[in-house]
């Protein structure tokens, strides 16, 4: 049994980590914290997990280290490496914002505009994506979850980069993502009036999830990769979906991930031709991949759609703690999509 | 021709108003003013509204009073009086918030909390609920518009008591509104990720609506009368409707709305036995009624339904100044519905 | 480890059914039948969930009733009745449709507009409605589970007849309820175009769901009781809330559901003064109940909320057939809702 | 003032094009056809024109063609063929369907998988895209109106290939619409509890707009144009969005897009580096389009919004048939969209 605590309890991500660990029969949830909510019960900052016993809310300075095993860094960027920066050493980490995520602390300050307090620990913080990284992962105090938008791309792309199977010079990364991810801070562009029946493209060319992208593709591809990724709001809270545009054979691409894939709980390779769909992923921890070949040669469509909270968050990062802490990966994780 | 002014152009409520004025041909939108955006061109504000050529936003310091005859004035309450408080008196002020809808300057108090710049002009202003009020409308120099959903309680509740159809006694007003009617400042309970898929109750027999239906239902009865009303937000933006329980006898209810209404442009009752929808009028100047005999003896159903930007606010607004202005009453709102 | 089958596997209920079963450590899923999709695998309905390893969906005439233990029917009303009729006895069932859900055949026919193959069954048929009749449950042979909307509005009213709390001559429900509950069968009414972003009333006064209001509230308060019923869809696809108008003192009214509530797992009663939400319910086994006292002296708001595929048809069916089978009464139901 | 009549009008296109028309000043609606809903009042199938004064439905067989000057046939293909073909000669024609857009009849009977039984009229049929074709459509008897799809990728495409400006090997059209598209027709994938909160691919690399992207690009560009086009059912009724991804250089892009639409009234390119949104078109009969520079050299990004049923269909009908009467192209078409 293990003591962890949430940090940032009362965003979105927060709540997803206490509704998941909720169902963890090792995990227990010591200590909850949020600045601003402190002294609050949970249960009227998120009503639906009220029949949960669960640690009044209290500040980041009120957390009791010593009863801890593991903390949930759920903070925005720029917050996180902070708190994180004042943890004892012997607490693992999961974060699951963008400060520990990239290894060059230049490309961090180029893409987050902002410095770095805990430098120190970006060269043994390991990037969170657990089918890619799980030996690494296992032996981590500080592992960094992944941009939600970056996790569904490198799902399509890695395996083709590994063995080759694509051009690296023409990747195309069509994406469209659920509201949720912009977090639970009013925002005008985050109102129901701005967001339901509309759909728009967003950040083009310059999202900050290219920073991963870049760096996870060209670490793998040997070689610099630049991708082109286009992210669009959709009118839906939970879900992203990748398009990403490919050349290369159909049948090998699907084969790489197939190989890739097979023994993997949690990614699922539709057979070739299928496509995937938010809606048979939304509240998993799965993710779904299809293949489609174009009439023009050469020309191939890799689908890849997942829960941005759960799979592109807080779900990683649980299957990340698990391996952590020495639990079976798929712990607590397994609970089916809700639909509808 | 009339020059009129939007002052609060850049909430919905101004945005709306702009709409139905572009299609106006006896107004001129002379002048936007909106504190917070000064200096932007519109387009910017409401890119669908890109393809009119409109006046570039200002403050309200600098509206050249001598050029408007009419000013539509759609910001809160609060700062609606004490901006109207400082219009010329030869200009004519249609005004979309709470702020001179109350004749009773200890209601507006009561109700808002808040004191009143301008109580010298709550004798003279006309409740705006056209139908009404019309010939007062048309001599007015101020018209304070109703609120959204004491409108639509109304339409279907008037009538009643003015032929004394129905027990005053008993009188629930379970109301279901859209969540465009909270405005577009960023506030977490207009969130898509917290309105889309979720319905609840909010305000419930607090609402400040309440001193509306209070004083109006009042002063129609000739006595006092009290209604429970619960007002519940609906996951979708645009359209109130309400369920008004009464207790007469139907035929009675249907035939005094029906006398009521069947000389009026935009408010249809539908055959007896027929429930109308949000949809049907949304983004239109209409109001549908429907009554329905519940199989209790007595207990008769009366719904109500419009479009809370439209006939519940900008589309009244622009009725009554086209009263107001001598203009054909229903000029710039017989634009049908959108639908799906 | 009980066999289990569910029958009816490819419309919502069954696939909730199956999404809440797949958690379950003592219930197999043996079969799942569904005569237009037999022959196909489970995942080409329900990609979802495709992780899960499931039996191929059969003819109802192909079940082999030996290895059974108890079936779920999840099929609609009128095919239900024929279907059960010819089930082994030593098989235990939970039916999720209306066909055995009243004691008095007449009703049944006057409501369903149609005749009844096993009235022999009626007799014995246990009411699902889990916290009011668990003894009979635990030993019934057939569970008929209950409507979803009579079960929103019977949490809410049971205790308060109970405790003769209020007057039972002036009972209003105003319900409204998403619209997974009319099924996946394809209806103009209920395609997206026609549902989102609109409200409207539905089947008023008229609604089959009366039905059971009128037998369990008459049984209960010991006299006949009619109550007001009007639904109305909402644009979301789960979620039933109930708002009920009730006369009776505020604070008894209260008093009454807090004891009768204070020690069941899944009915929760919120402070008073605090209304519940749909969102806060989504997905999950818990019903949220609210009391707020109007202004108007002895006029008391009752709110009470459930998912309708959850704790109104399937969550409940699951809870039920927990107690037929002697296994803890929450087993695989304490699942968190899903927000946002 | 011209008679004309809508064929097809129980169906979405045909309600939209009854709603334009409604403001038409020169256009009068002399005859409603809809074979199932033949003997209704339309007010009963599209309860939002109530307010209208319009004639009963009829069949199509009752149409008195004496009295029309211009029929617009609302049917879906394959039927569409069969009814125009008996039109008589001197009754202009504006066809919403497929069945007369492609010049080829092999092409036709390809992709819709139908023959065709009036292939002599394919000859004379005009395409409907109004900035394009608009000299011939002035003295058509017959236009076909476009697929709502491949107008929003042509309107991005046809200015780069009249002006050479990309390359014609690697063009991608991301595309994302509305379920409004699909029709009133009840279908499993239509349904509200199947569309909300969900997003998928659907007829990848096979969808039948491919055709007509093929021919009209092909004819521009003077040689073969095949595109990679990907269709995306997004969770909301109105708007289609294309991601067009081509190789060329972005101000030379802009250039020829802004030159080729200067003058236009209905397509609106915005500056450079700014993106639409679906939202800022609903309901009008506007375009809006964007480029945006990648940071990859000569990959360049170009945006379309257009609402379906307007621009789309109905709109675009209603444009072409001002051309074909002699009347001012964009009248009944100048109204704004509708937001939020």
């Amino acid at each position: 049994m293990a003591n962890v605590a949430v940090i940032g309890a009362s965003g979105y991500t927060g709540a997803e980590l206490v509704r998941l660990l909720s169902g963890h029969p090792a995990m227990k949830l010591a200590c909850l914290a949020a600045d601003r909510n402190a002294g609050k019960e949970y249960r009227y900052v998120y009503p639906g997990l009220r029949h949960l016993k669960l640690p009044t809310l209290r500040t980041y300075d009120e957390i009791d280290w010593t009863e801890i095993d593991l903390a949930f860094c759920a903070l925005p960027h720029g917050t996180s490496h902070q708190v994180i920066g004042k943890i004892p050493d012997d607490v693992k980490v999961v974060d699951l914002s963008a400060d520990f995520r990239l290894k060059e602390l230049a490309a961090y300050e180029h893409w987050y505009g902002t410095g770095h307090s805990a430098p120190h620990l970006l060269v043994d913080a390991v990037y969170g994506l657990t089918e890619f990284y799980r030996g690494q992962i296992r032996d981590a105090r500080l592992v960094a979850c992944t941009g939600c938008n970056a996790a569904t791309g490198l799902y399509a792309l890695l395996p083709l980069l590994e063995t080759n199977s694509i051009d690296c010079d023409h990747i195309v990364i069509d994406l469209k993502t659920g509201v949720s991810g912009a977090g639970r801070t009013p925002r005008e562009t985050s109102l129901h009036a701005e967001v339901s029946e509309g759909f728009q493209p967003y950040n083009v060319a310059r999202h900050r999830h290219l920073a991963e992208f870049d760096e996870q593709l060209s670490a793998v591809a040997g070689r610099s990769v630049e991708v082109t990724f286009v992210p669009h709001l959709l009118p839906q809270n939970r879900g992203i979906l990748a398009t990403v545009y490919v050349q290369g054979n159909a049948r090998r691409i699907y084969e790489s991930l197939n190989e890739r894939y097979q023994e993997e709980t949690f990614v699922h390779l539709l057979p070739i031709g299928h496509v995937p769909s938010t809606r048979h992923v939304r509240g998993s921890n799965f993710v779904h991949l299809g293949v489609v070949a174009d009439r023009r040669e050469d020309q191939v469509m890799v689908f890849s759609t997942l829960d941005n909270l759960t799979k592109g968050s807080s779900g990683q990062a649980v299957q990340n703690a698990n391996l952590m802490l020495g639990f079976q990966e798929s712990e607590a994780l397994l609970t089916p999509p809700l639909f509808p």
